[in-house]
């Protein structure tokens, strides 16, 4: 070899201590909320730490107002002990920006959700200036909800169809029209200034896939993958129990996949893509082409409403086409199963009501495609989370943040 | 939510004490690799331990023989120090079983190349049993090489073109026309039994992705994904610095990747999958036929050399097979650059000599096919490391075992 030796990033570092008491603060407090009502005590016993180092962390915390004592245990030998459970002070606001809908969901430390609100909205036609300030209402609305409530923010984080940089800039997000929308910036400012909390900005896909990781049906599949069923198709890849970013968080573009080279025209100008062989629109023009006689629907789900009730009905140009845009599905969920071999890969957005059509097409398009034997365990399945999965993870990401250590401060 | 309330693996864990010692053995092993020689001090200083701690993990490598004393400085103020650098004791073994050749590869603990052989063999038509026994003449030379040199093995590791289990038993294997060999059993019963030292088996991209990352042009890129140019094709991802495995570690099938319906048909029974279009065999069949005038060649090496010197005289021909090949490749870098958004896609195994002529026509499909702007930061370049990438990688992967705290016992 070279004499160029360099250190890994995956190899251990020094083993530090200062961190060991954000870590163990975070221990407890995620232990309360799984187990409350329960005492020091039991936080001891779970977690191997010493009663004073318990009794310290719950104090801590008791300050910060993550969690809250109430009376004492009564069924129990010895000394009664106090019980502590969550403190239900804290909420956390999750929004999505999609081509025809904005949605808002505030969840509480629990998981709890507090307000689920959807409204009809032509994203994909309007300016982003007009999308952003509707977007801001609804988060000016649902921050109010939550103040109203006596409740502290721990944050917003927004998600969209599209290539979101670090800094909360959506670079493309094609099915909006959008390039280089300061999304994160803007609605920062709009926003009260009385109040500070960290805004962030992601990728739908992304947010959808960590909502299913943390509370869907299949919770805890450390690697599974979700496909955004809107106007665009993305990808949300977890991998090992943590997000698939990539270099530059841009990873999970499925759209683009290309399947058929004499298919459709596809929005980036090339021919049969994913997107444009199983997307939202692709799919009702192919199925139901009435619905585009007046243009474009600025509203999918009265669409979807119909071409539902026309597959019940068993309607044969409605059924063969959803069986052939499942069959597409089940082409992509072959390559990431072969790719990326995921537990459980899920159909997300309108994919959800359509599933009873769509899966049996794709898991048969699945089991061809897969090399491994029973396509390496992958299952392929509904999202469990319906049309909130996207703003539910936006929730689920700040709420993750403070399992992982960052927890709020002290009033 | 529901009631179900999930830990999800990501979120940390109490704070453990136990793995201290481990972790900072391997620390200071590290640091002695990269800077011998080098005292005591010079680990204290640069690690934050302090000295005694040093002192008393330093005993501990020098009874392991992983590091040895070397004299005393001279250049210094103050006291002389005893100066450590690696012992030179350990070797680990790396193999490569492939359609037409088999490799293997020794490397000490600073990484340098004790041995390097690779052997013509016809594995595409040997049947196992053969294939394994000439694997094993190769490895008991290389063991024996070892054993001469008063070195210690580490570990034998070998990679192949297929799926691989954990317990070692390729499952599946196309380009071998393997099912369900069990290579580690195998093997380990063949080698001397009076040494004792771990066997392995992994898939050969993602022991040459290890390599790259560990030893490359672009080591220490965290998001890197590696094509093998065999008869097969199969990529090895490494995503955030660690290997990206999937569920039951049969992640990296890029080979079957559609993408010409139209295109030759491929040994799984499709059309146009990325192997059937770009592997050394369809490669050839398409940039020269008259390789095949006598059956498959059951060596590459002769017929790629013929190639390139075509192919250097600017026979059209051959350039235009090339470009074409280049471009399907391209292709395939655009679905990864899409999906994992990674810094670096390398060409390895036969790609790399022909470089030259398939990387313009590659680089001009991703930057076309990616969705984000400059690809996404993905530079497409050949492989680094040569024709010995993934037994190299068979070493590395035991390496990076000792470096992260797996240290052999004292004798």
């Amino acid at each position: 070899m070279g004499p160029t030796l360099i250190t890994p990033l995956s190899t251990p570092q020094p083993a530090d201590f200062a961190d060991v008491r954000a870590t163990n603060l975070a221990v407890a407090l995620r232990y309360v909320r799984a187990h409350a009502p329960c005492s020091r005590a039991d936080i001891a016993a779970a977690t191997g730490l010493n009663k004073a180092t318990v009794s310290s962390l719950v104090t801590d915390l008791l300050e910060r107002r993550l969690v809250t004592e109430t009376g004492l245990t009564e069924h129990r030998i010895g000394r009664p002990a106090t019980m502590l459970m969550l403190d239900n002070t804290y909420a956390a606001v999750g929004l999505e920006v999609n081509t025809d809908h904005l949605t808002a969901v505030a969840l509480d430390l629990a998981g709890e959700r507090l307000l689920s609100w959807r409204r009809s909205f032509p994203g994909a036609t309007a300016t982003p200036g007009k999308t952003i300030s509707a977007l801001t209402a609804l988060a000016r609305r649902a921050l109010n909800r939550v103040a109203a409530e006596d409740r502290r923010l721990l944050g917003v984080t927004v998600g969209v169809p599209g290539l979101v940089e670090p800094d909360g800039v959506v670079s493309v997000a094609p099915s909006l029209g959008w390039r280089d929308v300061d999304l994160r910036g803007q609605l920062a400012r709009s926003l009260p200034t009385d109040t500070t909390f960290p805004v962030s900005v992601d990728n739908d896909a992304n947010l959808a896939a960590t909502a299913e990781y943390r509370w869907g049906d299949h919770a805890g599949a450390g690697h599974l993958a979700y496909l955004t069923g809107q106007t665009g198709i993305g990808a949300g890849i977890i991998v090992d129990g943590q997000l698939l970013r990539g270099a530059r968080g841009l990873a999970g573009e499925l759209g683009h996949l290309p399947l058929d080279p004499a298919g459709p025209v596809c929005g980036c100008g090339r021919r049969g893509c994913l997107e444009a062989l199983t997307g939202v629109g692709a799919l009702l023009r192919r199925a139901d082409p009435e619905s585009f006689i007046d243009g474009v629907p600025s509203d999918w789900e009265p669409e979807l409403t119909e071409l539902i009730r026309r597959a019940k009905a068993e309607e044969k140009e409605v059924t063969a086409a959803l069986t052939e845009v499942g069959g597409w599905l089940g082409h992509a969920a072959g390559v990431l199963a072969n790719l990326l071999n995921p537990e459980v890969i899920m159909l997300g957005g309108y994919f959800v009501p359509l599933a009873p059509w769509l899966l049996p097409a794709a898991r048969a398009q699945l089991a061809l495609r897969a090399l491994a034997p029973d396509a390496g365990g992958a299952q392929l399945v509904a999202g469990t989370l319906g049309h909130d999965a996207t703003a539910i993870g936006g929730a689920a990401k700040i709420l993750a943040a403070v399992d992982a250590g960052h927890l709020p401060t002290a009033e």
